[in-house]
Protein backbone atom coordinates (compact mmCIF):
# COMPACT_ATOMS: atom_id res chain seq x y z
CA UNK A 1 0.00 0.00 0.00
CA UNK A 2 0.94 3.49 -0.69
CA UNK A 3 0.60 5.33 2.63
CA UNK A 4 1.49 8.16 1.28
CA UNK A 5 -1.08 8.60 -1.06
CA UNK A 6 -3.55 8.01 2.10
CA UNK A 7 -5.85 10.94 2.33
CA UNK A 8 -6.41 12.19 6.24
CA UNK A 9 -10.08 11.79 7.52
CA UNK A 10 -12.56 14.44 6.31
CA UNK A 11 -14.14 14.26 9.25
CA UNK A 12 -13.13 14.09 13.19
CA UNK A 13 -13.19 16.00 16.64
CA UNK A 14 -10.40 17.03 18.97
CA UNK A 15 -10.34 17.87 22.85
CA UNK A 16 -7.48 19.62 23.80
CA UNK A 17 -5.86 21.62 26.65
CA UNK A 18 -2.44 23.34 25.83
CA UNK A 19 -0.79 24.36 28.52
CA UNK A 20 1.84 27.24 28.14
CA UNK A 21 5.38 25.79 30.17
CA UNK A 22 7.93 28.05 31.97
CA UNK A 23 5.99 31.52 32.12
CA UNK A 24 6.08 32.15 35.87
CA UNK A 25 2.28 32.78 35.85
CA UNK A 26 0.15 30.18 37.25
CA UNK A 27 -2.67 31.24 35.69
CA UNK A 28 -3.57 30.33 31.62
CA UNK A 29 -6.29 31.97 30.92
CA UNK A 30 -4.69 34.48 28.85
CA UNK A 31 -3.23 31.75 26.73
CA UNK A 32 -6.89 29.80 26.70
CA UNK A 33 -8.25 32.75 25.28
CA UNK A 34 -5.74 33.56 22.96
CA UNK A 35 -6.28 30.05 21.46
CA UNK A 36 -10.16 30.63 21.69
CA UNK A 37 -9.14 34.22 18.97
CA UNK A 38 -7.58 31.38 17.09
CA UNK A 39 -10.44 28.81 16.71
CA UNK A 40 -12.41 31.50 16.06
CA UNK A 41 -10.67 33.12 13.12
CA UNK A 42 -10.39 28.98 11.68
CA UNK A 43 -14.38 29.06 11.40
CA UNK A 44 -14.11 25.77 12.65
CA UNK A 45 -17.01 25.38 15.16
CA UNK A 46 -15.46 24.77 18.34
CA UNK A 47 -17.11 24.77 22.21
CA UNK A 48 -14.59 25.85 24.96
CA UNK A 49 -15.73 23.75 28.61
CA UNK A 50 -13.59 23.57 31.81
CA UNK A 51 -10.99 21.29 31.14
CA UNK A 52 -10.19 21.98 27.61
CA UNK A 53 -11.86 23.05 24.03
CA UNK A 54 -13.28 20.74 21.58
CA UNK A 55 -12.84 21.25 17.87
CA UNK A 56 -14.22 20.08 15.04
CA UNK A 57 -13.86 19.95 11.17
CA UNK A 58 -11.83 17.85 8.72
CA UNK A 59 -8.57 16.15 10.46
CA UNK A 60 -6.06 18.67 8.30
CA UNK A 61 -8.21 22.04 9.68
CA UNK A 62 -8.49 20.70 12.89
CA UNK A 63 -4.73 19.85 13.50
CA UNK A 64 -3.82 22.97 11.23
CA UNK A 65 -5.98 25.46 13.52
CA UNK A 66 -4.22 23.81 16.89
CA UNK A 67 -0.17 24.13 15.19
CA UNK A 68 -1.20 27.78 14.93
CA UNK A 69 -2.50 27.95 18.80
CA UNK A 70 1.04 26.71 19.60
CA UNK A 71 2.67 29.03 17.72
CA UNK A 72 0.56 32.20 18.78
CA UNK A 73 1.51 31.36 22.10
CA UNK A 74 5.01 30.98 20.91
CA UNK A 75 4.76 34.58 19.36
CA UNK A 76 3.52 36.13 22.73
CA UNK A 77 6.82 34.78 24.36
CA UNK A 78 5.96 31.80 25.76
CA UNK A 79 8.74 29.25 24.31
CA UNK A 80 7.55 25.94 25.44
CA UNK A 81 4.04 24.77 25.11
CA UNK A 82 2.39 21.37 25.46
CA UNK A 83 -1.04 20.12 24.69
CA UNK A 84 -2.77 17.27 25.94
CA UNK A 85 -5.05 15.90 22.89
CA UNK A 86 -8.06 13.42 22.37
CA UNK A 87 -9.33 13.23 18.71
CA UNK A 88 -11.84 10.88 17.08
CA UNK A 89 -12.59 9.89 13.57
CA UNK A 90 -15.30 7.51 12.37
CA UNK A 91 -16.92 6.57 8.88
CA UNK A 92 -19.97 5.58 9.57
CA UNK A 93 -21.85 8.79 10.33
CA UNK A 94 -21.68 11.99 11.19
CA UNK A 95 -22.30 12.74 15.09
CA UNK A 96 -22.12 16.31 16.35
CA UNK A 97 -20.78 17.15 20.02
CA UNK A 98 -24.53 17.62 20.79
CA UNK A 99 -25.76 14.38 19.51
CA UNK A 100 -23.45 12.27 21.59
CA UNK A 101 -24.18 14.45 24.93
CA UNK A 102 -28.21 13.68 23.89
CA UNK A 103 -27.48 10.14 23.17
CA UNK A 104 -25.98 9.70 26.92
CA UNK A 105 -28.47 11.64 28.41
CA UNK A 106 -31.40 10.03 26.39
CA UNK A 107 -30.16 6.87 27.85
CA UNK A 108 -30.21 8.16 31.80
CA UNK A 109 -33.55 9.40 31.27
CA UNK A 110 -34.90 6.03 30.41
CA UNK A 111 -32.78 3.48 32.06
CA UNK A 112 -31.30 5.24 35.65
CA UNK B 1 12.16 12.18 52.05
CA UNK B 2 9.59 9.20 53.13
CA UNK B 3 7.78 9.70 49.65
CA UNK B 4 5.24 7.14 50.83
CA UNK B 5 4.30 9.76 53.71
CA UNK B 6 3.19 12.19 51.67
CA UNK B 7 -0.65 12.37 50.91
CA UNK B 8 -2.43 12.91 47.68
CA UNK B 9 -3.54 16.23 46.91
CA UNK B 10 -7.06 16.98 48.96
CA UNK B 11 -8.34 18.60 45.78
CA UNK B 12 -7.69 18.39 42.07
CA UNK B 13 -10.04 17.48 38.56
CA UNK B 14 -10.21 14.90 36.19
CA UNK B 15 -11.35 15.43 33.03
CA UNK B 16 -11.46 11.71 31.25
CA UNK B 17 -12.64 9.74 28.60
CA UNK B 18 -13.23 6.11 28.94
CA UNK B 19 -13.30 3.29 25.88
CA UNK B 20 -14.33 0.02 25.91
CA UNK B 21 -12.07 -2.22 23.73
CA UNK B 22 -13.07 -4.86 21.73
CA UNK B 23 -16.68 -4.87 22.32
CA UNK B 24 -18.09 -5.04 18.89
CA UNK B 25 -19.97 -1.95 19.15
CA UNK B 26 -19.08 1.22 17.71
CA UNK B 27 -21.31 3.14 20.09
CA UNK B 28 -20.09 3.87 23.58
CA UNK B 29 -22.87 5.80 24.58
CA UNK B 30 -24.13 2.76 26.85
CA UNK B 31 -20.99 2.83 28.59
CA UNK B 32 -20.78 6.34 29.12
CA UNK B 33 -24.27 6.49 30.60
CA UNK B 34 -23.02 3.52 33.04
CA UNK B 35 -19.87 6.05 34.33
CA UNK B 36 -22.52 8.87 34.88
CA UNK B 37 -24.36 6.41 37.36
CA UNK B 38 -21.29 5.69 39.11
CA UNK B 39 -20.04 9.32 39.42
CA UNK B 40 -23.94 9.98 40.94
CA UNK B 41 -23.37 7.06 43.35
CA UNK B 42 -19.82 8.71 44.10
CA UNK B 43 -21.63 12.06 45.56
CA UNK B 44 -18.55 13.99 43.52
CA UNK B 45 -19.21 17.12 41.55
CA UNK B 46 -19.13 16.12 37.55
CA UNK B 47 -20.18 17.73 34.73
CA UNK B 48 -20.35 15.40 31.20
CA UNK B 49 -19.51 17.16 27.91
CA UNK B 50 -18.94 15.66 24.83
CA UNK B 51 -15.37 14.67 24.24
CA UNK B 52 -15.72 13.03 28.51
CA UNK B 53 -16.52 14.40 31.94
CA UNK B 54 -15.12 16.13 34.07
CA UNK B 55 -14.95 15.08 37.98
CA UNK B 56 -13.83 17.38 40.56
CA UNK B 57 -12.80 15.71 44.57
CA UNK B 58 -9.92 14.81 46.64
CA UNK B 59 -7.17 12.91 44.70
CA UNK B 60 -8.74 9.43 46.28
CA UNK B 61 -12.30 9.94 45.65
CA UNK B 62 -11.68 11.11 42.11
CA UNK B 63 -9.59 8.05 41.23
CA UNK B 64 -11.53 5.84 42.97
CA UNK B 65 -14.42 7.15 41.16
CA UNK B 66 -12.83 6.15 37.74
CA UNK B 67 -11.87 2.69 38.44
CA UNK B 68 -15.08 2.40 39.74
CA UNK B 69 -15.95 3.25 36.70
CA UNK B 70 -12.94 0.65 34.61
CA UNK B 71 -14.63 -1.55 37.07
CA UNK B 72 -18.43 -1.76 36.01
CA UNK B 73 -17.64 -1.23 32.40
CA UNK B 74 -15.58 -4.70 32.99
CA UNK B 75 -18.62 -6.37 35.28
CA UNK B 76 -20.56 -5.42 32.24
CA UNK B 77 -18.29 -8.20 29.94
CA UNK B 78 -15.87 -5.87 28.69
CA UNK B 79 -12.58 -7.13 29.15
CA UNK B 80 -10.88 -4.20 27.70
CA UNK B 81 -11.27 -0.73 29.11
CA UNK B 82 -9.13 2.43 28.48
CA UNK B 83 -9.19 5.80 29.59
CA UNK B 84 -7.28 8.92 28.47
CA UNK B 85 -7.20 11.77 31.01
CA UNK B 86 -6.17 14.98 31.81
CA UNK B 87 -6.19 15.93 35.85
CA UNK B 88 -4.91 18.83 37.51
CA UNK B 89 -3.76 20.01 41.43
CA UNK B 90 -3.38 23.24 42.88
CA UNK B 91 -2.15 24.63 45.95
CA UNK B 92 -2.83 28.19 46.10
CA UNK B 93 -6.47 28.41 45.78
CA UNK B 94 -9.53 26.66 44.83
CA UNK B 95 -10.65 27.69 41.76
CA UNK B 96 -14.26 25.62 40.20
CA UNK B 97 -15.34 24.37 36.40
CA UNK B 98 -17.27 27.04 36.24
CA UNK B 99 -14.31 29.91 37.61
CA UNK B 100 -12.09 28.52 34.90
CA UNK B 101 -14.74 28.87 32.01
CA UNK B 102 -15.99 32.83 33.21
CA UNK B 103 -12.34 33.87 33.16
CA UNK B 104 -11.25 33.01 30.02
CA UNK B 105 -14.68 34.56 28.80
CA UNK B 106 -13.92 37.66 30.63
CA UNK B 107 -10.90 37.89 29.11
CA UNK B 108 -12.47 37.24 25.43
CA UNK B 109 -15.42 40.01 26.81
CA UNK B 110 -12.49 42.41 27.42
CA UNK B 111 -10.37 42.11 24.84
CA UNK B 112 -11.26 40.73 21.36
CA UNK C 1 -26.11 -1.95 41.47
CA UNK C 2 -24.32 -0.37 44.77
CA UNK C 3 -21.80 1.37 42.85
CA UNK C 4 -19.63 2.65 45.62
CA UNK C 5 -19.03 -1.49 46.87
CA UNK C 6 -17.98 -2.06 43.31
CA UNK C 7 -13.71 -2.41 43.63
CA UNK C 8 -11.35 -0.35 41.81
CA UNK C 9 -9.15 -3.03 39.16
CA UNK C 10 -6.81 -5.23 40.67
CA UNK C 11 -4.43 -4.37 37.83
CA UNK C 12 -3.59 -1.57 35.32
CA UNK C 13 -1.28 0.77 33.74
CA UNK C 14 -0.98 4.44 33.34
CA UNK C 15 1.33 6.13 31.11
CA UNK C 16 1.28 9.84 32.41
CA UNK C 17 3.19 12.92 31.81
CA UNK C 18 3.25 15.41 34.66
CA UNK C 19 3.70 19.58 33.84
CA UNK C 20 4.62 21.58 36.62
CA UNK C 21 2.90 25.12 35.52
CA UNK C 22 4.08 28.54 36.19
CA UNK C 23 7.30 27.85 37.44
CA UNK C 24 9.39 30.07 35.16
CA UNK C 25 11.52 27.33 34.03
CA UNK C 26 10.73 25.69 30.72
CA UNK C 27 13.24 22.43 32.03
CA UNK C 28 10.56 20.10 33.71
CA UNK C 29 13.60 17.88 33.74
CA UNK C 30 13.84 17.85 37.83
CA UNK C 31 10.11 17.94 38.43
CA UNK C 32 10.40 14.34 36.28
CA UNK C 33 13.40 13.09 38.23
CA UNK C 34 11.45 13.76 41.36
CA UNK C 35 8.65 11.84 40.02
CA UNK C 36 11.08 9.08 39.69
CA UNK C 37 11.85 9.17 43.00
CA UNK C 38 8.51 8.98 44.23
CA UNK C 39 7.81 5.56 41.52
CA UNK C 40 10.56 4.04 43.14
CA UNK C 41 9.95 4.68 46.83
CA UNK C 42 6.26 3.02 45.50
CA UNK C 43 7.58 -0.25 45.06
CA UNK C 44 5.49 -0.59 41.61
CA UNK C 45 7.42 -0.98 38.17
CA UNK C 46 7.93 1.96 36.23
CA UNK C 47 9.46 3.07 32.92
CA UNK C 48 10.38 5.98 31.95
CA UNK C 49 10.41 7.32 28.21
CA UNK C 50 11.09 10.26 26.64
CA UNK C 51 7.23 11.45 26.70
CA UNK C 52 6.09 9.88 29.98
CA UNK C 53 6.33 7.52 32.68
CA UNK C 54 4.57 4.45 32.60
CA UNK C 55 4.05 2.25 35.60
CA UNK C 56 1.97 -1.03 36.63
CA UNK C 57 -0.03 -2.29 39.55
CA UNK C 58 -3.33 -2.42 41.28
CA UNK C 59 -5.62 0.87 40.23
CA UNK C 60 -5.23 2.41 43.76
CA UNK C 61 -1.41 1.55 44.24
CA UNK C 62 -0.82 3.47 40.69
CA UNK C 63 -3.20 6.36 41.45
CA UNK C 64 -1.87 6.65 44.93
CA UNK C 65 1.77 7.09 43.69
CA UNK C 66 0.55 9.67 40.82
CA UNK C 67 -1.15 11.74 43.44
CA UNK C 68 1.86 11.32 45.73
CA UNK C 69 4.21 12.74 42.74
CA UNK C 70 1.79 15.51 42.47
CA UNK C 71 2.06 16.49 46.11
CA UNK C 72 5.93 16.52 45.89
CA UNK C 73 6.09 18.34 43.21
CA UNK C 74 3.97 21.08 45.29
CA UNK C 75 6.02 20.89 47.93
CA UNK C 76 9.05 21.85 46.05
CA UNK C 77 6.63 25.30 45.52
CA UNK C 78 5.10 24.42 42.76
CA UNK C 79 1.42 25.69 43.50
CA UNK C 80 -0.29 24.08 39.90
CA UNK C 81 0.41 21.13 38.35
CA UNK C 82 -0.81 19.27 35.35
CA UNK C 83 -0.86 15.48 33.79
CA UNK C 84 -2.06 13.85 30.84
CA UNK C 85 -2.92 9.96 31.55
CA UNK C 86 -3.39 7.11 29.42
CA UNK C 87 -4.80 4.16 31.92
CA UNK C 88 -6.10 0.87 30.44
CA UNK C 89 -7.28 -1.83 32.74
CA UNK C 90 -8.38 -5.65 31.46
CA UNK C 91 -9.87 -8.59 33.21
CA UNK C 92 -8.79 -11.35 30.44
CA UNK C 93 -5.25 -11.63 31.02
CA UNK C 94 -2.03 -10.47 32.28
CA UNK C 95 0.03 -8.38 29.79
CA UNK C 96 2.92 -6.32 30.50
CA UNK C 97 4.48 -3.59 29.16
CA UNK C 98 7.51 -5.93 27.46
CA UNK C 99 4.75 -8.41 26.17
CA UNK C 100 2.75 -5.41 24.30
CA UNK C 101 5.87 -4.29 22.67
CA UNK C 102 6.97 -7.33 21.55
CA UNK C 103 3.49 -8.58 20.22
CA UNK C 104 3.61 -5.66 17.86
CA UNK C 105 7.14 -5.87 16.84
CA UNK C 106 6.44 -9.91 16.14
CA UNK C 107 3.85 -8.82 13.19
CA UNK C 108 6.06 -6.35 11.97
CA UNK C 109 8.70 -8.80 11.95
CA UNK C 110 6.27 -11.37 9.75
CA UNK C 111 4.70 -8.91 7.53
CA UNK C 112 6.58 -5.84 6.75
CA UNK D 1 -3.68 39.57 14.25
CA UNK D 2 -3.92 37.90 11.28
CA UNK D 3 -4.36 34.38 12.85
CA UNK D 4 -4.91 32.58 10.08
CA UNK D 5 -1.32 33.44 8.43
CA UNK D 6 0.07 31.81 11.39
CA UNK D 7 2.67 29.83 10.29
CA UNK D 8 2.16 25.98 12.56
CA UNK D 9 5.52 24.79 14.43
CA UNK D 10 8.30 23.86 12.33
CA UNK D 11 9.39 21.19 15.01
CA UNK D 12 7.27 19.08 17.64
CA UNK D 13 6.81 15.77 18.91
CA UNK D 14 3.24 13.82 19.06
CA UNK D 15 3.56 10.77 21.65
CA UNK D 16 -0.01 8.56 20.58
CA UNK D 17 -2.03 5.78 21.50
CA UNK D 18 -4.43 5.31 18.64
CA UNK D 19 -7.43 2.68 19.76
CA UNK D 20 -9.81 0.79 17.38
CA UNK D 21 -13.43 1.14 18.13
CA UNK D 22 -15.94 -1.40 17.87
CA UNK D 23 -14.12 -4.08 16.60
CA UNK D 24 -15.02 -6.82 18.46
CA UNK D 25 -11.22 -7.56 19.51
CA UNK D 26 -9.53 -7.35 22.73
CA UNK D 27 -5.87 -7.35 20.35
CA UNK D 28 -4.98 -3.39 19.39
CA UNK D 29 -1.64 -5.15 17.57
CA UNK D 30 -2.74 -5.40 14.55
CA UNK D 31 -3.33 -1.82 14.20
CA UNK D 32 -0.80 -0.38 16.49
CA UNK D 33 2.06 -2.49 13.94
CA UNK D 34 -0.16 -1.11 10.81
CA UNK D 35 0.50 2.14 12.29
CA UNK D 36 3.94 1.47 12.44
CA UNK D 37 4.15 1.04 8.35
CA UNK D 38 2.37 4.31 8.14
CA UNK D 39 4.68 6.47 10.33
CA UNK D 40 7.91 4.07 8.72
CA UNK D 41 6.81 5.39 5.28
CA UNK D 42 6.21 8.84 6.40
CA UNK D 43 10.05 9.30 6.77
CA UNK D 44 9.85 11.12 10.30
CA UNK D 45 11.50 9.90 13.18
CA UNK D 46 9.77 7.51 15.98
CA UNK D 47 9.82 5.08 18.52
CA UNK D 48 7.19 2.41 19.84
CA UNK D 49 6.81 2.10 23.11
CA UNK D 50 4.42 0.02 25.30
CA UNK D 51 2.14 2.57 26.08
CA UNK D 52 2.26 4.62 22.45
CA UNK D 53 4.59 5.47 19.81
CA UNK D 54 6.08 9.53 20.26
CA UNK D 55 6.90 11.00 16.54
CA UNK D 56 9.36 13.99 15.98
CA UNK D 57 9.25 16.21 12.84
CA UNK D 58 7.31 19.56 11.83
CA UNK D 59 3.72 19.87 13.12
CA UNK D 60 2.30 19.23 9.47
CA UNK D 61 4.07 16.38 9.18
CA UNK D 62 3.77 14.83 12.32
CA UNK D 63 -0.36 15.37 12.00
CA UNK D 64 -0.45 14.24 8.40
CA UNK D 65 1.10 10.88 9.40
CA UNK D 66 -1.11 10.28 12.71
CA UNK D 67 -4.42 11.48 10.46
CA UNK D 68 -2.91 8.93 7.63
CA UNK D 69 -2.86 6.15 10.46
CA UNK D 70 -6.11 6.66 11.02
CA UNK D 71 -7.39 6.60 8.01
CA UNK D 72 -5.51 3.08 6.80
CA UNK D 73 -7.10 2.13 10.04
CA UNK D 74 -10.30 2.75 8.73
CA UNK D 75 -9.19 1.70 5.33
CA UNK D 76 -9.09 -1.93 7.24
CA UNK D 77 -12.86 -1.80 8.03
CA UNK D 78 -12.85 -0.04 11.26
CA UNK D 79 -15.44 2.61 11.65
CA UNK D 80 -14.03 4.20 14.57
CA UNK D 81 -10.68 5.13 15.70
CA UNK D 82 -9.61 7.35 18.95
CA UNK D 83 -6.27 8.69 19.94
CA UNK D 84 -4.84 9.99 22.78
CA UNK D 85 -1.97 12.67 22.23
CA UNK D 86 0.69 14.15 24.02
CA UNK D 87 1.67 17.45 21.73
CA UNK D 88 4.91 19.08 22.62
CA UNK D 89 6.85 22.41 20.65
CA UNK D 90 9.28 24.50 21.70
CA UNK D 91 11.36 27.37 20.15
CA UNK D 92 14.30 28.14 22.22
CA UNK D 93 16.16 24.46 21.26
CA UNK D 94 16.04 21.50 19.90
CA UNK D 95 15.81 18.48 21.98
CA UNK D 96 15.47 15.24 21.08
CA UNK D 97 13.72 12.05 22.87
CA UNK D 98 17.19 10.64 23.75
CA UNK D 99 18.29 14.17 25.09
CA UNK D 100 14.77 14.30 27.30
CA UNK D 101 15.50 10.82 28.80
CA UNK D 102 19.23 11.53 29.20
CA UNK D 103 18.76 14.45 30.97
CA UNK D 104 16.55 13.08 33.81
CA UNK D 105 18.59 10.54 33.99
CA UNK D 106 21.79 12.42 34.91
CA UNK D 107 19.55 14.25 37.55
CA UNK D 108 19.08 10.71 39.32
CA UNK D 109 22.70 9.67 38.85
CA UNK D 110 23.51 13.23 40.66
CA UNK D 111 21.19 12.99 43.34
CA UNK D 112 19.56 10.02 44.23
Amino acid sequence: MDYNAVPTPEACYADFCLIPVGTGNVSVAEEVAQVQRVLEASGLKYTLHSAGTTVEGSWDDVMAAIGKAHAVVHQRGVVRVQSSMRVGSRTDKKQTAEDKVKRVEDLLGNKS
